[in-house]
């Protein structure tokens, strides 16, 4: 599930093997090789995964991974190839530490430039713009002066990638326009806090921007921790939004500016988000709906709604709010 | 109205031949010679402009346009020199195409470096500064490193540009400081959505900004559609400001930090704008007005008045609204 | 209290010369010498402070300063070295532009490139980075393409500083992490309105950023007008964040994207910050405070609170607000 491409996985590793590093006891076959780090639902045979929360007790159940983190309490449905800690979202991040050390210290610093690359002669690209010898740049693009495409990266046909962006870990499609000072594939704000120290949670995943998607200036989207941060065809970001990681976005979804959209929180098709609104995480929106500016959305929302308000609510009770606090100030002010 | 610095223009195109290339029917004189398009209050006998709107039925009737993109149900008070169609805002962005073809992809690509400049000796520049061979740059300016100056900026004397800022489509006056990382001259959020498409609008106008203006760092600031975008003179934006396309703020103004104003809204002189603020489009802001922070404004604003909250009131209102709920939870606790 | 690496002191001035250059009556010896200005509190002998607000008047009563403009009316309890003027806070402005002037117009301009420096081994530096001469650089260091670090910064070991950046005026500690397109040691929005013209506050501060700490991209960091902008060790900003001139902030803090903290604002350890939260300046706000996202904080915090909403308040108090409105509406509904 981790991009190759992008992160150098140093396993594989056994099972005996990495419960040793993590001073953890295991349970099972300690010998069985482990390739890779996933999660519960995408996890193959020599994949080790986790589970900390009830929510996901059917996924644990049923997944395929290979070794699974969990906590005594909760390891139940399952009796072997397990490895026993009291944290076990600590101890994936612990564990994607080791098989990819370097995610946390992405190599900013290069200097191939773009003289030295195998590049369409339709390309325009202004001086000062770095461009990694492995990345791939599709045919009649332009990009700006002072900009920055990191290894791995694939930007399609017909792009415009202006000045001073930067972008890393990412696959671009067709028609693509990034506008000034965007940065993208940036690292998520992923931690978990310990008494004296924090944990950073590697960021393995990759930034998806499919066909025909616009993002204004200055915007930023953070790659995705294990899985990938999507903005799908169509879409349209205007400047200034935040895209933290793990975040899907829909086809043809519009979000203006200022907006800011938490970590995991899905999209649907058609959506759209005014001005400076805030989306909580781990969020499910719907398709075709509709969010007033400066909303505050803390709970999933079906399709085809129109929401208003902090804690948003139905964009017909929220001017009913507006007018119900002018009328007990009316009848207050009758009063004395 | 549009400016030639920035924007060619392929024109002039006949009546007849803009009608065709757009599938339209027209009314009128075939072989009328239309040079440019403009806005219904601003367009000449030469100049194409779009009327979908009743709301603007006066300038509609008193327009000087040589030709009029209109709809049948709103034709009424003009008998000729029509273009009939069922969306004329959505024809009026094909025709822009038309007059204006490279303003979609304006081009961020040049290496003119400043060797080839005929700058004053004053002027100190860092390295990796870009400065197009056609802009031009006052007496005694000083510009950082990695900024990008695009064709046909002008900027007066005594100005300061910051590291990591790029300027394009705009004339700037005198005593200007732009700090790090400012985009100006961006592309405007507009566009028409489609079924299965978006009919981008080219944003064919400027950025004007005017003497002793200071714009904070990371700041964007949208050119315009049609017309241009205004910061008065003596007008200080905080950091990661934004304003849109068409947005004119009058003179001295004072704007916080992490503002948003949406576009062709006007603010008149002397108006202070808190942090987090968020303004609708198309709104007009009298002089001398105080918002509040985190204040979200759908209305008009008239001059001297001082409001919060969102939707916005009167700042009173506001506090009056925090004092009722109180009033009430304390009721609802003594009750339990 | 000025660094005089980051600022150019032309004093000292004497007591007497510097009334002189101000156009202001003074009581005193006027051969004093003041070789520097500085806060109430922490002013020496030879230094320059002023007292405006009678909140302060104790540090007035007991500061050590040399020097202190006041007005008339304020000066009750100190009867000599007192330079009056009607407004003390525009003249220490004027003087601070005295004893610095060159505050206003940081260089941003030069050429010294990373060839000329003598760094260790171990540090990766990107092409068109551009560090001053007079900059230091910790040892593994990495630096990103197109990033500027200004003369006299401080750069601890172990730092990433991605592409983009911009740091002037700063100490920069250990496992510092600064991504993409930050701007830290930015000038600060300060200055005081007069008629029709605006005093510029000099900003003569720097930015300290202790150990361990990460910063996400796009965010801005002003530095402190008087005094030091402080970033303790451990805490970690997301993206777009804000953080105005002297604002101080504890150890192991973490701040939500898109959040902002305005001028002054002091805050504890542990304390966590939702996004687009807006902090208004000159607070206080304690330790292990949780801020829920979008609130807006206008007063104090004690330690271990749970604040909402905008003007903020306790979270379940936030909670009932909502619930209330949710039954009038009800009540409402079930009449009509």
């Amino acid at each position: 599930m981790i991009d190759q491409n992008f992160y150098k996985n140093t396993g594989p590793y056994s099972l005996d093997k990495i419960s040793e590093m993590l001073s953890c006891e295991y349970i099972g076959n300690g010998d069985l090789s482990l390739n890779d780090i996933s999660t519960l639902d995408t996890a193959k045979e020599d994949e080790l995964s986790f589970y900390n929360n009830s929510k996901y007790s059917v996924a644990y159940k049923n997944s395929s991974a290979g070794v699974i983190f969990v906590s005594n309490e909760l390891r139940a449905s399952r009796a072997s190839n397990l490895i026993l800690c009291e944290d076990p979202y600590f101890m994936m991040a612990k564990a994607a530490s080791i098989f990819y050390p370097n995610s946390i210290y992405p190599s900013f610093s290069f200097s191939k430039k773009v003289k030295n690359l195998n590049l369409d002669e339709s390309v325009k690209i202004s001086e000062n713009t770095f461009i990694h010898k492995d990345a791939k740049i599709g045919k009649n693009c332009e990009i700006g002066c002072n900009s920055v495409i990191g290894p791995n990266v694939v930007i399609g046909d017909n792009c415009l990638i202006a000045d001073n962006v930067s972008i890393y870990y990412s696959i671009i499609g067709k028609n693509v326009k990034i506008y000034q000072g965007v940065k993208i594939g940036t690292e998520g704000f992923g931690f978990i806090m310990q008494k004296n120290s924090i944990q950073k949670i590697p960021q393995l995943g990759r930034v998806l921007i499919e066909d025909s998607v616009e993002i204004g200036s200055n915007s930023t989207i953070d790659r995705g921790s294990i899985g990938d941060t999507i903005i799908s065809k169509l879409s349209m970001l205007d400047n200034l939004v935040h895209i933290a990681h793990n975040v899907k976005i829909g086809q043809a979804c519009i979000i203006a500016a200022m907006t800011g959209i938490s970590g995991s929180t899905k999209i649907g098709n058609g959506t759209i988000i005014g001005g400076q609104v805030g989306i909580s995480g781990h969020l499910s929106i719907g398709n075709n709906v509709r969010i007033a500016a400066k909303s505050g959305i803390m709970k999933n929302i079906k399709d085809n709604q129109t929401v208003a308000g902090y804690p948003s609510e139905n964009i017909l009770d929220w001017h009913r709010n507006t007018i119900i606090l002018k009328k007990i100030r009316k009848k207050n002010n009758d009063k004395s």
